[in-house]
């Protein structure tokens, strides 16, 4: 393999036509110094190695060793198969970035190559102790699930150039699928398989794997099913066929992986019909049922959406992979359409929803991700955490986010037939057909993002668009406003010619909707991307009975930005009081009593909980209440 | 049997130590005219059969025949006897009140009868198809709770004077787990057998019965049940001794069930530090983990309490069975100590939490009771009720409710060696040792209690005792101002001489401790002991795109009582205005726009839901914000 091939071949996502393209899987690098750069680096050196150590420790990989030693138990959840492929596709994405280790891969698809069936069949679960089980229960099997990650991880090696024989293991199940699933009725209880066949397609041209994946979409809300006993059939997102459906409903991360599914199977079949759908549950999704953070999921109970404006920050399931799924969404209706605002949500999720997951050490991992946690709260599990974990028995977060990080570069900019188009801004180089764009900036902690152009064909003119966050409301350029979604700059670009956009951070204070119930009263602060919160560790008060729940922001005085050394580069400093409310009636006591004032110093989100547990909100009660 | 050993029979938690002695199972009667009276007599020709139909149509019957006959399939939760054994309890209770059916109770002990095993087991989930794993698992099994409804059945029959071959069941079955569990050590999973045990030895007089459930109360909160995967062990109050708990956590009917457990056995075995332990445990739950509605249970996913003041109003689960169990607890305390809050939340949990689960046919009933139903609410089911279902696959709630009112008159008077206490006012009569107190009011519509006694013998001097409701503060006895907890009138009786409490009912307004976020920036409305809540239906603007969301109170303004004919004998109304805040942007939108002037109607939260399916709210936001 060349760089040039590198270059040309696709990241994640290679849709054949939208809006805009994406560039080849290393045309992006970031530097390990910025903070998307380093958070990469950390995945590569610690959070991968990490996953694949679990994965032998958690028994996943003894799972597909059985199947042809017979030896041992299956451990872990019935689709455990899934954790090793999304793990293998973050080492194709290692390896097609220049970091990640053949031999580890190679080891894997031998791995994969002995345990399939001569069928194509590959399920660990179910070739071993529960084979009359197999294709039995779509509803609960997770089979077509566990197969879309391990096209997924093929189709990543393959982009990467070095998965030849794990695309044909692929390529095998897939044709199984196509064989059995074309005639058959049948559709997934997870859906995933619907994207990674759309992926197969654009990395195979073999038409029968769109085909199948615009048959799963179609036959979606069907009843297909069955009832779901307890939640009903919203939590499968089988009640309505999505061209039907009007609202994001049931476990999240299967209804926002189905819409990744639905806008791939929609741009590589041109249906427009299609893709209005996805939009329009997109408004449902972002206009009711987003969480500051970019997160999803309101209710733990189903690991749901909940009701339009249900944000409970304290019981915010927020699950990451919701919030990966997310992204992966954004990006592809970003692709397809050009719509700056999916930009701004992979902005706002990256930084804040899926960033807050993952501990400083890269080894520690949040499942559900709250915007608030209660002094008092009874310790950390997956339903009500207070520190991250190093593992879970459903670990699929985890391998979700090291195939995310491992990829990052390639959602930093796209282009068109006009130039090149930055949507995240973090110090690297980006390669174009148009030349490179070298990025120098200490984004997200400043605004000033400096651009420096090698064209390709000197002279020749192009457009660089630079996208203008939807938080920013007085960018300049090269010291002159900007407007709009994009800073266009078309020119008849020089060799080391720069342009500056600026991104000025002013604090932020931002409300919710009235109709949020749960955060009525509060404001939360904010700069640039990041959504900022108060840890009781900060709260720079020592009387005892004085707690995080017992501050008010002073909302008529000033938040600063302070520069720090070390871990956290800006807080926010803010004025406040606190008054202890310990021991009143829990109703018709009236006001708590006297205030004392107090320095609010607040901390990125996505760096809660990396010092001692203790409470923490991102939504702060005003002095002088809410303002609807 | 005569009315006079019905005078002296005990109804449910007969303690022979206490405060506070009950009175006997037919000493008051409610008259049908009053709520509680009419919803006796509801509970008697509605739900009671509609239970008995219920057990026959869902298997449950079937199961029991099932373990003589092994035909069919055993139906429903493994559970399932419990149910029959809490309806058996409740036919029992009403032959005890003179308006129950022997036959059926006999029926059932034939039935019983037949299906018990020679050393006395008796559950047929286990006897059947899982006989392998009679004992096996206590953690899940249910089989010590399903015995504890069985004895609290048989119990409530023998004091009813018809229950000696029912009650000889439950004593062969308690014989057995005396044997078993006197040696080996194991608790239940989920908590009841505790003061079933009691109960029973009060019945019997059969000392190891209190010994057992002396001994299930220590051995719990030291491990035996191991840990619980997903919740750990809070989940069924196994991480702590009781004696060393100062925090009510894990799922809310165990808990609460645990606790009246708990009394009982430290009022029998007269252990002062039990007792002690039990208060500090009421102190969490009603001062920071209990709904205004008197409910309990903050979480769907593990159907558990909260953190402190984490009451979502939307969320909430306040399960009807944990509200009955809060119910049973608080008697319990009330009895033991006389203590007035606890007759306050009997009157609480009464008419709201538990009232309200019922529909006014009576035949369809709330599993989970929230504070507030959202606009596009996605449907009824248990997790997320909008409407009343006639019967639930986990029937516990509606054969709970059955039994508890089928006792209803034995919760409203006590006695001690110096007079009557009454605790509950409803239209009725109670006898006593002093003498008969009739009691007419229409409360809980009227404050206006009047109460005629006739002495046994007129002019001795004895002490009637009336509770003055917490939210009472202008309670007047004859016209004249009385204050603390009750009023007490000593006297030398004479037939037919009267006293007038009166209870003025103002509306109130109230707010929630400053900690409970959920309901900041909110009031909710009150009046006498009843909770208002603002329904949809009664939204008197017919603009498509207002919502219930988008009403504001007028917090200074009036709130006026308004005596309305038929269903809702009183509604309150308000001023408010309501602006539409549809389509405004989830984040940074500011505040709603131009306010239309709106007057508001509340009913009282117990009939919700009883018209169309709609949005619902007890908190209200106000025009000006919180008060905190």
């Amino acid at each position: 393999m060349s760089d040039t091939t590198l270059l040309a071949a696709a990241g994640p996502a290679a849709p054949t036509i939208g809006a805009l393209r994406p560039l080849g899987l290393r045309a992006t690098t970031l530097h390990p110094d910025g903070l998307l750069g380093a958070w990469q680096h950390r995945n590569s050196t610690a959070s991968l190695p990490h996953c694949l150590d679990q994965l032998e420790a958690a028994g996943n990989v003894g799972n597909l060793r059985r199947v042809t030693t017979g030896a041992g138990e299956f451990r872990g959840m019935w689709f455990a198969d899934s954790d090793v492929y999304k793990t293998l596709e973050a080492v194709a994405w290692e390896i097609g970035r220049g970091t990640g280790s053949v031999e580890v891969l190679d080891d894997f698809t031998t791995l994969l190559e002995q345990a399939q069936d001569a069928d194509g069949y590959l399920n660990s679960y179910f070739q071993t102790d529960h084979r009359d089980e197999q294709w039995a229960a779509l509803v609960w099997s997770h089979e077509l699930y566990c197969a879309g990650h391990l096209i997924q991880a093929a189709v990543a090696a393959s982009r990467a150039g070095v998965g030849d024989r794990l695309l044909a293991v692929a390529r095998r199940f897939a044709d199984l699928l196509v064989a059995r699933f074309s005639v058959e009725d049948g559709v997934c209880g997870h859906p995933e398989i619907e994207t990674a066949l759309v992926e197969l397609y654009r990395e195979t041209e073999h038409r029968p794997y769109l085909d199948l994946a615009a048959r799963f979409v179609e036959l979606r809300g069907r009843g297909l099913l069955g009832d779901e006993p307890r939640f009903g059939r919203h939590y499968y997102q089988d009640h309505l066929p999505v061209r039907e459906a009007d609202e994001v409903t049931g476990h999240a991360v299967r209804q926002l992986y189905l819409l990744a599914g639905v806008v791939d199977v929609a741009v590589e079949t041109g249906d427009a019909g299609l893709l209005d759908a996805a939009a329009r549950l997109w408004e449902s999704a972002f206009g009711t049922k987003t969480y500051l953070t970019g997160a999803h999921g309101s209710r733990h109970r189903d690991e749901a959406f909940g009701d339009p404006y249900e944000l409970p920050p304290d019981r915010a399931y927020a699950e990451t992979c919701a919030a990966i799924a997310s992204f992966s969404w954004n990006w592809r209706m970003l692709l397809a359409t050009g719509g700056h605002r999916y930009a701004d949500e992979l902005e706002r999720v990256l930084y804040n929803g899926i960033a807050g997951s993952t501990a400083r050490d890269g080894t520690h991992f949040f499942y559900s991700n709250p915007l608030q946690l209660r002094t008092g709260h009874e310790g950390s599990h997956e339903d009500a955490p207070s520190e991250r974990l190093s593992w879970y028995s459903c670990a699929c977060c985890p391998p979700n986010l090291a195939r995310l990080v491992a990829s990052l570069q390639s959602y930093v900019a796209t282009t068109t037939d006009a130039g090149v188009q930055v949507h995240l801004y973090a110090a690297g180089r980006v390669e174009t057909p148009f030349g490179v764009v070298d990025v120098a900036t200490d984004y997200p902690w400043d605004g000033r993002v400096t651009l420096t152009v090698t064209p390709s064909s000197p002279g020749t003119e192009w457009t660089l668009d630079l996208r203008i966050p939807g938080w920013c409301t007085s960018a300049t350029l090269d010291g002159s406003p900007v407007a709009g979604d994009y800073a266009s700059v078309t020119r008849a670009w020089q060799p080391g010619e720069q342009v500056v956009l600026s991104l000025p951070m002013e604090p932020r204070v931002t409300s919710a909707h009235p109709r949020v119930d749960a955060v009525r009263g509060c404001v939360a602060l904010l700069r640039g991307p990041l959504v900022y919160c108060l840890e009781q560790a900060d709260l720079d008060v020592r009387r005892e009975d004085v707690r995080l729940e017992d501050v008010r922001l002073d909302d008529g005085a000033p938040i600063e930005a302070e520069p720090r050394d070390g871990a956290i580069p800006v807080v926010l400093t803010a004025h406040g009081a606190v008054a202890s409310s310990e021991g009143a009636p829990l109703y018709g006591g009236g006001p708590s009593g006297e205030r004392a004032p107090v320095t609010l110093t607040a901390i990125p989100y996505f760096l809660w909980a990396n010092r001692e547990p203790g409470a923490m909100r991102v939504w702060i009660p005003t002095a002088t209440g809410p303002r609807s």
